[in-house]
Parts: C-alpha cells; sequence; structure tokens
C-alpha cells in the first residue's frame, strides 16, 4: 500500500484539544495515521496542502443512501401524503438494481463533499455493500426491519437483517460494517425489538433506529405500544450504548434523562427535520447533558443533498434560535459532532473520526483559496459557517485516494450521473 | 456592444407563469432580452446551456457588502458583545480602502454565487460604487445614516446620503442605483427620519432601513422614540412604498396591517436572523397577505457568506418549521423571491428579476450535470434545495459576460483575495 504524505497544510485534527496546526505535514503509512508534524522522510505519493484545510473525513449519521434517486421528485409536501402518494408507489418497484445505482450515486455525490462515512438504512443493502466496496468510501450499514407486529414478516425482515450483518460485516478491509435496523418503535412490534436486541448482542454490532421525530411519529408510537417512543423502549429493555437513535426531535425532560443514562447515541437531522416541519431538535441541552450526538442528512428525497457542511451549518443556526441564544453550538462543537462525534455515535471513534496517529487514515482537504472563504481569520468557522462541499478538493479513506482535484478516481462518473438517472426515470414510469 | 445567444438551455423566466421552458434559447441584444424561443439568427457570442439552467441573476436584497472583511473574525456571541467588542472597534478604522477591497472581495463572490444585484448599506459608500462599476454588477447603495438625535451629525450624515444620491444615482449605464439609508428608528431620530422621507420623495429613490429585526431592537426603539418600531414609523408618516424594511422578524398582527397597507417591501435574512438567534420572520404570512419579500444575505460577518442558494434553502426550511407546516413557502415562492420579487423590493420589476423580452439582461447559467443535482425531476426544486453558489457556471449582467466557466472576466480574482486578505489584517491589528 502506497505512503501519501499531506504536507504543509492546515490541519485541524478535531482529536479534542481544538486546535488548529498550521503548516503541518500528515504521513499515511498502511492506510492508518503514521505522523504529525514536521515529516522529513519521503513517502510514495506527495500533496502540496498549502492554503487547504486538512481535516477528519466527515461522518453522516443517518441517511437512507438510495433514496437520492428520489431527489426532488415531490416537495413541500404533509408528510403522509408525501410517503403514500409518492414515495412508496416508488418504493415498491424498487430493485436491487435501482439500490445499486443510488447507492453508487450517493457515495459519489458523499465523495464530492467530502464526507467518508456514513450510517446507512435501507433495503437491498448488499448492493449498498457493493457501491460501498467500488467506491472506497466507508459505510455502516443496516437493513430496514418493518414487521408492524406481524409474526411472518418478523421472521423474515430480522433473516435479511442477520445475513446482512453475517455476509459483510468487516469485509472491504473493514470499510464495510453493519448493524441492525429495526426502522422504529411504531413499525417493529416489542417482540421484533427484544429479538433485534438480542441478535445484536450476539453479533456484536449496533442498532439504527428512528425515535421521536415528530409529533405524528409519538402519535403513532402511542397508538401502536400505548407509550411514547423513548419512555417504550426504555420499558422493554432496548436502550443501550449501541443504539444509535436518529432525530430525537420530541423528548421531554424524562425522556432525556433516559438518553443520558441509557447512553443511547443520537445521529440529528436538522435539515430533514425542518423540511418535513417536524421540529428543531434540542442539541445544545443535549451536548450540555453530554450525550453523544452525530450529523446526519437523512434521505436526499427529504434535504435535498448530502452536503455535509451545509448539515453543519444548519445545525449550529438552528439550535441557536430555538434557545434564543446566538452562543450554543459553537463552531468547534459543530465540527466536532461531524467528525468525532459522528464516530463516536457509530461507536467508531477509536479507529476514525479525528486525525490522530495510529487511527485510520480518512481525511480530506479543502481549498481554502476562494472568495467566500476570504479573508482567513478563523479556519474553522470557514469550515462551519462559509463553505459547502463543492470547495473539497481531495479525499482519503482507509489509507487510499478517492478523490484528487474534484475528480473521484474510484468511480466513473459520467456513467453513475447516467445510470441513476435511468432508474429514477423507470420507478417514476412504473409508479404511474 | 456585441449579441449573446444563449443556447439549448433549461430556461426558467420567473415571469410569474411558473414555467421551465427546456431546449430554448435566449437572444441577448444591445445589452436586453431580445428573443426566448428558438432562435434562428446569429450572434456574436454564443453560449451552449445544455444540461444548464438559465435563470435570472439572483437579487440580494439586504447586505454591507463591505463587512465580508469581518466574516469569521467572530461568532456564536451575544449580538451587543459582538457588535461592541469585535466589529465595532475595527469599524472605527475603516478607511475608504478598506471598504474599497472589502467590496470588491464581496462582488467577486456575489458574481462567483450567482448574484447580479445587491442592496447594501454602508460608509465610503463611492468606493463601493467603484467596485461595482468595475466589477460588471448590478448595486442599490445606501449610505447608512446614523445620528441618534444628534442635529449636528443629522445634518453631516444626511449630507453624505445626499451626495451618494446625487453623484452615483443612474451612472455606470444604470448599473449603480441609489437609497436613502437611515439606518434604523432607534439610531435615527424622527426629525431625521422624516428629513430623508422627505428627501428621498425629492431625489425619486427609496428608503432602505432596519426594522424590527429582534427583541432587543424592539426594545430600543420604544426607549428611543416611545413606540414599536413599526408603529412608530407610521405614525410619523413614514412608510410607503419606497420603504425597503429590512428584517421584519418581530412584528404582531396590527404591524402586518401596517406593512400590508404601505406597501412597504421586506428584505428577509434567513441566515442571519438564525446566527444572532433573532429569531425566524413569518415569510409564509407575508406571502398570504400579498407583501413583497426578497431575500438577503445580510453582512458576511453575520453569515458567514453571500450564497443565495442557500439563503433561498434555509428561507423555505425555516418557514416550514415556523408554521409546523412543510407545504409553505415552496420552491417556486422561494425562487421568486431570490428574483421577480427582490427585484419589486427594489421597484426594480420593470428591469431586471426575471427572463422576459425588453427586460435588462441580467442572467445566470446553473450547471446541472452533477451529482448532487441528479437525478433530474425538478430543476426547481435542485435550485432551491440542492444546489449551492458553486453551481453557477456563467453570470451575465446588463449584457455584458461578467463570468465565464466560473472564471470571473471583470476581475484579477488573486489581487482580490490578497489585498482584502491585507485589509482584514490592518483592521484587525488596528483595533488592537
Amino acid at each position: 500500500m502506497e505512503s501519501i504524505l499531506i504536507k504543509k497544510g492546515t490541519v485541524i485534527p478535531c482529536d479534542g484539544r481544538r486546535q488548529v496546526l498550521k503548516n503541518t505535514d500528515v504521513l499515511i503509512q498502511d492506510g492508518k495515521i503514521a505522523q504529525i508534524g514536521e515529516v522529513k522522510q519521503k513517502a510514495d505519493i506527495e500533496i502540496d496542502a498549502r492554503q487547504k484545510a486538512v481535516l477528519p473525513g466527515l461522518i453522516n449519521a443517518h441517511t437512507h443512501l438510495a433514496m437520492v434517486l428520489f431527489r426532488g421528485v415531490a416537495d413541500d409536501m404533509e408528510l403522509i401524503e408525501w410517503l403514500e402518494q409518492k414515495i412508496w408507489p416508488m418504493e415498491l418497484h424498487l430493485t436491487a438494481d435501482h439500490v445499486y445505482w443510488g447507492a453508487m450515486l450517493g457515495c459519489l455525490e458523499m465523495i464530492k463533499s467530502g464526507t467518508t462515512c456514513f450510517a446507512d438504512q435501507y433495503f437491498f443493502m448488499d448492493r449498498v455493500a457493493k457501491a460501498v466496496k467500488e467506491s472506497g468510501i466507508r459505510g455502516v450499514l443496516s437493513y430496514g426491519i418493518i414487521e408492524l407486529g406481524d409474526p411472518e414478516r418478523r421472521k423474515s425482515e430480522i433473516v435479511k437483517g442477520t445475513e446482512l450483518v453475517q455476509k459483510f460485516h468487516g469485509k472491504a478491509n473493514g470499510r464495510i460494517l453493519t448493524m441492525y435496523g429495526p426502522h422504529a418503535p411504531y413499525t417493529c412490534s416489542k417482540e421484533c425489538l427484544l429479538e433485534v436486541k438480542e441478535l445484536a448482542r450476539k453479533h456484536n454490532v449496533g442498532i439504527h433506529i428512528h425515535v421521536s421525530e415528530s409529533e405524528g411519529d409519538i402519535k403513532n408510537t402511542i397508538e401502536f405500544q400505548g407509550e411514547r417512543p423513548i419512555k417504550f423502549l426504555e420499558q422493554i429493555g432496548f436502550l443501550g450504548p449501541e443504539v444509535l437513535a436518529a432525530h430525537c426531535v420530541k423528548v421531554n425532560d424524562e425522556e432525556m434523562r433516559i438518553l443520558k443514562q441509557r447512553n443511547v447515541k443520537i445521529a440529528h437531522n436538522p435539515v430533514s427535520n425542518l423540511k418535513l416541519a417536524s421540529g428543531i431538535a434540542p442539541i445544545a441541552r443535549y451536548l450540555r447533558e453530554g450525550i453523544t450526538v452525530g450529523i446526519g442528512t437523512d434521505g436526499a428525497a427529504s434535504n435535498n443533498n448530502l452536503d455535509m457542511f451545509e448539515e453543519m451549518k444548519i445545525c449550529s443556526l438552528i439550535a441557536k434560535v430555538r434557545e434564543n441564544n446566538p452562543t450554543v453550538v459553537n463552531t468547534w462543537e459543530t465540527l466536532e459532532m461531524a467528525t468525532i462525534g459522528g464516530a463516536k455515535a457509530l461507536r467508531l471513534e477509536n479507529e476514525i473520526g479525528s486525525i490522530e496517529v495510529g487511527k485510520k487514515a480518512d481525511i480530506i482537504l479543502v481549498n481554502l483559496r476562494s472568495a467566500h472563504l476570504a479573508p482567513m481569520h478563523d479556519v474553522v468557522s470557514h469550515l462551519v459557517y462559509a463553505a459547502n462541499g463543492g470547495d473539497v478538493s481531495d479525499v482519503i479513506c482507509d489509507g487510499q485516494i478517492i478523490m484528487k482535484d474534484r475528480q473521484v478516481l474510484t468511480m466513473d462518473e459520467s456513467l453513475v450521473l447516467s445510470r441513476a438517472q435511468e432508474m429514477a426515470m423507470d420507478l417514476v414510469e412504473r409508479a404511474g
């Protein structure tokens, strides 16, 4: 494996010390970060990082990747109409091919905007795994289990979830990881959730689930389970440090205590929560309580992109207006949520999420020589409040350069765009 | 003047009919839009617009352009501390040179992100006019009058405001327009506001003023004027169709009626209002009431960029969460606010803001062949929810190509970045 030397960059390690290291080199050997500082030795590949920020690859803590196919197919609708009239009729016709090309398009978009790791929940996950393998990105994949209390369906759904874990966990040099993905407390019965909890323990993987996204979500859970989502999950003994809870928008004081006590991880999706008018999650309070928060884009159908820079900015902005306080969720807190916070949310903080010696080399370079990033007073401020995904110049994942000067090296970009377009048109036609 | 033919684009005229014209040509002659449709005749310059959206240049309805120099100098602070400790000490040292290079940087950033017209309020406005003239963009400039009831200061401030109007209104082939810019009802006395009102009538220009930005703003106005801002302005006879009121975040039912009755124009600044935790303006309601709304970025110091695509997205998103309704402020309404709505807000709707025969040719091209804009279901959705300023490929203002394939033709980009950096560092040093 070729060694890589990133020369003279503005390095932002995101290692908890909130340092910006100017004019600093980073050496990558055998896929791992080997040295940070002034590196004298030569490497197989050298990257000139002057006028570039060097930071950990961003981590998208919650998405449904193949839903990029539905980007812009319907907007500005009530959630239930949007699902029933637009999304579900198309999802009914999804095949493995659709999901593969959707996932390829999603991987392409993520790489081009500086995301190196994502937590996904969807269907035909073997095809998402194939896209992850080919694109060179890192993915934590879960099959979305929906059984609505039907014992037959429970059985088959859980089999699919387990097959993904057994077949793919740790594959592609460890770039593919897996979780169980029971969709939500209003779509999975107590029996289903407890079986998943036990299987996740047995296979030593996490659990990715939607929790308290909206008032409708809470109403549906009370109807189905007789209790609000977090209270219900606590009562049945489901919650724990392995649980990645997407959303947690509508959370009362008691539920906040439960999340903290059980060390549940939160995937916050600011844009999707706004677009569906779900609300603004109490992120400032989660951080004050010491609860781990990562940032996600959710599916592109309710976003409508996968740009984690935009997501960081909006995350910080809406926290301020929610608390009526411009000082909360500051630049460093926000950047940390998108890097090391996301890694912690996925329980990968010992492997990725920061630039530290010994960690896997998931690193991005951001071009700082640009009108909207000038003048340079504070690079972290610029990354959070002024940059966008298009400013990312180079992407390294697992020690491999997968984008160089905005050219993705692992994929045929033109082919992916064309095939994804065909797949999307096919779904629109099939759904009539 | 060279004629320009934009060939086979996806044209979004924003003329109120909400049409998307595929595979359509736009002919520009003598700086104006001459034909839309299939154009047979030849032109001096042809632009291939296949796989590009062709739309009116975006209009930034409220900014303080030279404040790009303060981008990222201080974030996440309480408004008053931010002003007193950071912004004002630097503004004290502002010279004409600082403002010129700040305005040049701002023009560069706006052009690169598809803005062709902006409404500005700041100091040393002759230097902003110079930057507008050189960069090729369109600007509606106002000198920020602050007199705090001091008769001497009132006199000198109003002289500066009038000098700008007299010297620059209509210059640079009409690309430079002017307004009076009394800062706000809590910084300008009744006498000052009434004098400005009369002078604006005399010179036939508009008035650009900050109104009801935050609770603090309202409190200050009550202290200074004995009444809430809009009520006060109504009582003294200040409001009218020539008034461009920036912000209008905190507005009660009575004030809403006044704004409508007086046909006041609103410049909505979603990002700045969030970042300073001022609140979320009731934009859905303004639109329902038929009040004219344009979108602005405010100064980059509280944004921290001038990207109107980002501003459109956040405008739509926060309106939904404010109303608890995902259907409000939809894609078309949002795009219209950033184009023809902005033109109406500046009372320029007969000249710019849409692609219609006879209007001045302020037109931008957006590259649609990109991972985050694929697949193509709905181009307006992509422009509002998925695109960013970096997707703009070409910019035409007043019939001149000022950006071609992302190269700004009117400015030395490298020089502007370097000089703006020097100016910013100088201000930081002077402010100690």
